[in-house]
């Protein structure tokens, strides 16, 4: 089973010992021969089947299985994973018994069928994320999901001890997402060469687009589990320009492109910390079309039957690209501009995260050098947009172990303030902005139920009176203020909340203590 | 010649002793009797009448002159000044001898004429301001006028000694331009009579729109005066709408605000230092048309033959008055981006001057609570896009003295840093904003001559390399960069301008001090 591991000797100083424990917690899976498997809500259910495996398999071979409960019926693509084994991986939205079978231009394949049995999650099992409402999102169990991402774009194809650091850093780091690129990255402070590419080259040393390098898939697969289990989305970025012909991944023929993207999905797809990202700064990928991107997000509305949040992500400012096409359920957007998320949120209807406001580090480009009070800050006024903001560092680093490329340990003041941006929102609940006032055009606030919040940023008032209450929104009965408040003052950069003495009524006034980057919450007291 | 102190012993305590000084200094005066005077060029030439005293002279009397050189004529209105006495102010911006004529509507008062002899200006004195090239400003003798203003509106309505502060504060200050109303102000922190009313009562307690209080007009013209000794341009606030019906002078009937305006233009127009603010805020003045915008506007192009810089001031960020329309020389606006001037620039062609962009301050309202550190950031981004940015301080005070309504004194950090600036601005020369490269609008740049000016703001670059200085515009000769650079390193918040060490050439790279708020220059070397 570990073959592949063992074929280079080379490669083992690459794989790092993560790996080599995921590949064998592999999922649940279930020879075609066998009796019913068990998997739980939410996991992945294998099939392995034994298929031909001369020719190209990957190209020659149709395979995909339909999974059926009561009237629904789910439908997965297959994949080649070598040796002649073929495998399915489906990812049960609902508990009880389901029936597969199995469709293929092989008759080896074809019309093969089982049963599997799904039982309920197992404990910090919520589900693949949703779309919440109009601009939030969701556990498919409900339990509400607050992105707070973090971008590692090449992390995957670093040494092994580098990526091995990068999984510790992260476990100890408040993010849930990582926007992450399948393919290496070939950019200033990462030109080396990765030990496993995606695809396998000819006899010319030509990449072979026809034949997805297995090594590196399982990898990808192991990568994406390991994320699982430390409760963080894998926020994967299919195309991206940082490549620039080197090797040519990203301007591969269209056949290659969409094969690609099945492959992909057939493997990871299952998973369900699985988001789509169809491209990082797709306006840079010269070589491809408007119609290339519909084609890919076609791919992904027909062949994901279990709807991970997909995006596509912008490089210049003014070139968002428009998310209201099906499959697109989010904005992933560059902008140095957290300020304009609430305006995006009314503008399209969906939520939105601005995966990239710049960075904190000391980079000699601006996307890459501002401060951690200033990324802190933008994440506050995207937050309070009602949007949610992504995070990377861009540090110098002698050896170039960049967080914001090749992961590693990260350097910078600004995750600790992130962390307690997101237990405080967590507390407070998604966000709603407010828009009836001017007001709050400069001083962003905002509802959950019956509680406000207000973020001061360079601001500094010295004292909260009823000129600010009075401008929030009446109570939910829609006929007054409520009469009694309770407060509390948080401390952005410090990383402290407060709970401010008594119980205020009337016309409310009280000191504040004059400085930047406070917030304040004003609670309704019974 | 003082009378009018005296008629009022409880206004003694209103009127500070520089009045009293300035009241003496009055403007070079000739009697239509007397034979030819002198002034200095762009100096204040008076012609004293005498005439009906009788009836309503405000209304009932026209006067005005018209002065001559060759072929040039400039007309100008005169002004009843009480007693019988009637003046007609002019400013002449041409050395050598003029003649004049007047022309009224009585008798005594009409086709007297006379000449003047006009001589060179002496030191200090440039003359009026003028746009120069699209979008800066210069002195009528060339002299380059970079507009660096504070707010203090209701500084000329308060108690003397504090308007004495008021002086000797601005005398000490980095200001050149304070935007102050004509008419007291009723609002927040300011709803205090001020102890002369710019219009008389009558039998009935009620303001009379058509008799100017002269002692007010003559206060205003003495601190007018005090403000061009110190070297500051008085931009008049025409019409507010800090009033609310109080008083009623912001809802007088159209030829009350007519006459008013026409009154106005005939006492202080003559004074080199005036700028025509038509309203603050005019969007907030709910009782007045566009139309009436329109009428005011005709009535300055008709009546100020000195060309003063006009502009109109919004309220709401979205209802910048359109400043295309004549006389309006330039845009004065209420904006919290200050990057958003350089697109104005281009949008309007004139220059721009974000006189409101929020203040440094502590009070609860947003418009007036930002740190220093946020409010020199923001004239630094506004100077950078080849604007001009406004002063002005909102920190409450035990007696409400605060500087933006009152004057009195600065408490804040920003004066020095504005200080700072202006010196470093104006030994660059009038900012060119550069738009060539996607950089620039992330970190603002500029151009004079072949100077490049690069402001960092939040960004905190650890090293300069040829990759930035790659992106200035080609040098004058269109063919290739400069080889040849120095460098100054200028600290905007510590106040510090270090010259880099040595001449760099080629692959330019060296450390920067990574941290916020630094701007470099790269001066080229031949």
């Amino acid at each position: 089973m570990l073959e592949f591991i063992f074929r280079r000797a080379s490669l083992l100083r690459w794989l790092p010992a993560v790996l080599l424990a995921a590949a064998c917690a592999s999922p649940s899976a279930a020879s075609a021969k066998a009796g019913p498997a068990t998997v739980e809500r939410w996991g992945t259910f294998e099939i392995e089947l034994t298929g031909p495996k001369d020719g190209n398999p990957f190209v020659d071979v149709s395979l995909d299985a339909t999974f059926s409960q009561g009237d629904r019926n789910l439908t997965v693509l297959g994949f080649y994973d070598g040796g002649g084994k073929y495998r399915v991986r489906f990812m049960p939205d609902a508990i009880g018994t389901w029936t597969y079978r199995t469709r293929s231009n092989h008759k080896s394949l074809d019309g093969r069928t089982g049963k599997l049995s799904v039982t309920a999650p197992s404990p910090g099992n919520h589900g693949p994320v949703r779309v919440a409402g109009k601009h939030h999102f969701a556990y498919d169990d409900g339990k509400a999901y607050l992105p707070v991402g973090t971008t590692a774009y090449a992390w995957i194809h670093q040494p092994a001890a580098l990526q091995d650091q990068t999984l510790k850093t992260l476990a100890a780091a408040p993010f849930n997402k990582i926007r992450m690129c399948v393919f290496p990255k070939w950019y200033e402070y990462n030109r080396d060469e990765p030990a496993i590419y995606p695809f396998e080259r000819d006899a010319a040393g030509q990449f072979d687009f026809s034949r997805p390098n297995l090594n590196f898939f399982r990898h990808l697969d192991g990568r994406v589990r390991d994320l699982m289990k430390l409760g963080i989305e894998a926020d994967l970025i299919i195309f991206h320009p940082y490549d620039e012909g080197h090797w040519g991944f990203d301007r591969m023929p269209p056949d290659a492109d969409d094969r690609y993207l099945r492959y992909l999905i057939a493997r990871v797809g299952a998973y369900r910390n699985v988001w789509w990202s169809l491209a990082n700064e797709y306006d840079l990928l010269k070589k491809k079309t408007p119609a290339d991107w519909d084609r890919y997000l076609d791919i992904v509305a027909k062949q994901d039957p279990f709807r991970h949040p997909t995006s596509i992500h912008n490089g210049e400012p003014d070139r968002i690209y428009d998310p209201r096409r099906a499959p697109i359920t989010h904005l992933s957007v560059q902008h140095p501009n957290t300020g304009l998320i609430a305006s995006w949120r009314t503008q399209f209807d969906k939520p939105v995260v601005d995966d990239e406001c710049e960075y904190e580090g000391n980079f000699e480009v601006p996307w890459g050098n501002i401060s951690a009070e200033e990324l802190v800050h933008r994440f506050w006024v995207g937050f309070m947009g009602g949007g949610y903001v992504g995070h990377a560092e861009t540090y110098a680093h002698p050896k170039d172990e960049i967080w914001w490329s090749r992961g590693g340990a990260l350097h910078g003041q600004s995750p600790a303030r992130i962390a307690f941006l997101r237990r405080v929102i967590e507390e407070h609940g998604p966000i709603e902005p407010l828009t009836n006032s001017w007001m709050w055009t400069r001083m962003p606030a905002a509802r959950h139920g019956e509680t406000f919040l207000v973020y001061y940023g360079p601001r500094q008032p010295m004292r909260l009176t009823w000129m600010t209450l009075s401008q929030f929104p009446l109570s939910k009965d829609g006929n007054k203020p409520h009469p009694r408040w309770r407060f509390q003052l948080i401390d952005t950069w410090n990383m402290t909340v407060t709970d401010l003495p008594g119980v205020h009524e009337g016309k409310i006034s009280f000191d504040l203590p004059a400085k930047p980057y406070l917030a304040l919450r004003a609670i309704p007291v019974r």
